[in-house]
């Protein structure tokens, strides 16, 4: 694409109301857009990125056989009543002209567990596994950490159900471990630690995937001996890991981008959600939920992953692979530039092409850096005249000279 | 796929608060699920479906250079304060926790507006288009068409932002020919007419893409000399053709499937979006939108197109693009059906495999026919033998045999 039709174009202004690395970046490129405190639009770049990192979750978990579903945002207040949580604080209620009471959906255990068993109904049914990548609501009193917290956030939520615990341990783990294939694929998987959190009172442990991070609102305390961590919440009674029994564990703050739960019949006893075995008889189904925040693992990923100049995506999310501009307004160069992007579309290769003709070659640098795709491509009368260009990787600092012919061989 | 796997089953049970055809044979194909009065979730094959209408129309706003964004689902009511438009009835009020009061946005012209203002300086800037495929909102009185009219529902809506009225006629006329194209991949094209609606205070019309259809909610009046209509809204004012003159109209009834507005400067003035021209003056910035439906327009298709057995997809935008299944439970063929089934999938071709060993073959064919695949490939022992399968389309009714190579070798 050219750079001189994407909307809007970077900007050098620091938002007067920045209240995050993750945030400022995203602004400044020209990803997002703050509308209100925890409430943000997705730009064009920024609609790219999180597409991406949604595409590459909903396709590890068709992987494990779950099935995509869309549930509504809203929900009527009854449903919160029989499970008792009507009075989740982060609900944000609405009374509709017909004088329903409604909710805004921040999480959908009373939406899947009814409408699911309207159709369970035999042990030859389960077990079942369906998930979704919708936006969830949460009335924060507090919102100021960028797309890490959000009032209005993207969550891919998945809800599996099965005829026994065991059942239910074997699809647990087995989501454990696309889990950390996401965060790996996402390029945060060495930073992502898989953490033992409350189990309520219905598992021993709930499971939280926390980003280790200097910004994370939770305090973890991290097991250097097998990477595990303990949420804070259920420090004091295991302070030791849990895994591994080490009894040195180091504080250190964390973002969960992720988090699996064993719900057991929490839900499934409140609605009445029982299959048939093979005698015959009725018992509960027993369920469990997994979510991922690619709205706050977007803003984890900068977070992560920046220097002083921008982001720096990964490839896997990147907008862009490929950054290209010319150095010089020399028509030839320019002419020339235009004749290696369209051989790179061409060959499938998603470049962002600087074309603009009223910025310096400064400016075309910085907006590069700041932008963070992974690949910068720069030409010039002397490159172009010995048949080469130049690349740099972003997160390395050495450009490097190489043949064209080579640029294009490259596998 | 194979069907064993899919949730839910198609059901025979026509849904006791059935209440239009789209929603009683998308609720028994497992398509959709009524959670309360115009709010549906949708279930995998629904959602594969709803997708496939999305990626289309994605597809064909980005080829016209409309740049996708995601805007939140709430927005301040300060915001249609500016507009006057704090009074519409179909608004969902919320108040926040921290007192703010909020609303769930029908549509978005109030948060695009001053988004673009941020970043829209000088001629230059312009023209912009963009686009979002995201969940609206009405707080309707009577949501009774299942999912015709929504609660909440899906919606394109797309905004451009030009210098001046010729360029915005300009573009408006793009998106006219894009959109009919869009309605002809979905395949309404032939049952929808370009309609002349009211224009409001700003121009002389606006346009709906009225799909003719008994169930419509709008009564237009149809030209059959050049395929125009007009909405009962103007009939007083318009009583010819607008188009052709001519005054022989015909009463119809219509699903307004799309519409496109040309705001003028109404949004523009209230917002103070204005740019700067090659003298340096300011000018308000001249405004146009587009919406299609794509949850309204999927139940339209199920109007338009089913027969007393089921739904009939159009290919576009059909779950799958092949239904099969074996008669008879001869080992033999079953395993004959699963080899086809393997082959098929490696030639890419999306088929949906019915492997169920518990239900009848009478129960098979129904399935096949209320889910409405386009093409139905049945197997049995007495084909195999002879090298051949059978297969139907879904809108013919009579089925053809064919050689296994023929078969495969088709286009």
């Amino acid at each position: 694409m050219k750079y001189s039709g994407v909307f809007p174009k970077a900007s050098k202004a620091v938002p007067s109301d920045s209240e995050s690395v993750n945030s400022s970046l995203l602004a400044r490129g020209g990803f997002i857009h703050k509308e209100m405190a925890g409430i943000y639009s997705f730009l064009p770049l920024g609609t790219r990125v999180l597409r991406k990192i949604q595409d590459l979750i909903r396709e590890e978990m068709v992987k494990i056989g779950s099935q995509e579903i869309i549930l509504p945002a809203i929900s009527s207040l009854d449903v919160w009543k029989q499970t008792g949580r009507e009075g989740i604080d982060v609900l944000y209620h609405m009374v509709s002209r017909g004088g329903q009471k409604l909710v805004l959906n921040p999480t959908t255990e009373e939406i899947i567990t009814p409408l699911v068993r309207d159709y369970i109904k035999s042990h030859r049914d389960l077990p079942l596994s369906v998930f979704q990548i919708i936006d969830k609501f949460r009335d924060e009193l507090r919102a100021k950490s960028g797309i890490l917290r959000g009032r209005e956030f993207n969550m891919k939520d998945g809800y599996s159900f099965h005829r026994d615990q065991e059942d239910l341990d074997r699809y647990y783990d087995v989501v454990t471990k696309t889990y950390h294939g996401i965060f790996d694929r996402l390029g945060i998987g060495k930073d992502t630690v898989f953490t033992y959190a409350s189990g309520g009172d219905f598992s021993d442990f709930s499971h939280e995937f926390q980003a280790i991070c200097p910004v994370g609102e939770d305090t973890i305390f991290h097991c250097d001996n097998c990477n595990s961590a303990v949420n804070r919440e259920i420090i004091s009674s295991h302070s030791t890991c849990p895994k591994c029994n080490n009894d040195k564990l180091e504080e250190k703050r964390g973002v969960e981008v992720g988090n699996i739960f064993k719900l057991g019949t929490r839900f499934s006893t409140a609605f009445h959600l029982n299959y048939k075995d093979e005698k015959g008889l009725d018992n509960p189904v027993v369920m469990g939920c997994y979510g991922i925040g690619p709205t706050r693992t977007m803003g984890t990923i900068v977070e992560l992953s920046h220097d002083d100049k921008g982001i720096i995506w990964p490839e896997s999310v990147a907008p862009f692979s490929k950054h290209m501009f010319s150095v010089g307004k020399d028509e030839s160069v320019v002419k020339f530039g235009m004749e290696i992007y369209e051989e790179l579309k061409k060959r499938g290769i998603d470049t962002l092409y600087d074309d603009r003709k009223d910025v310096s070659n400064g400016e075309k640098f910085a907006t590069a850096d700041l932008l963070g795709i992974p690949e910068r491509v720069v030409i010039s009368k002397k490159l172009m005249e010995a048949g080469n260009v130049e690349v740099k990787k972003r997160k390395e600092t050495v450009p490097e000279v190489i043949s064209m012919e080579s640029f294009f061989n490259r596998p």
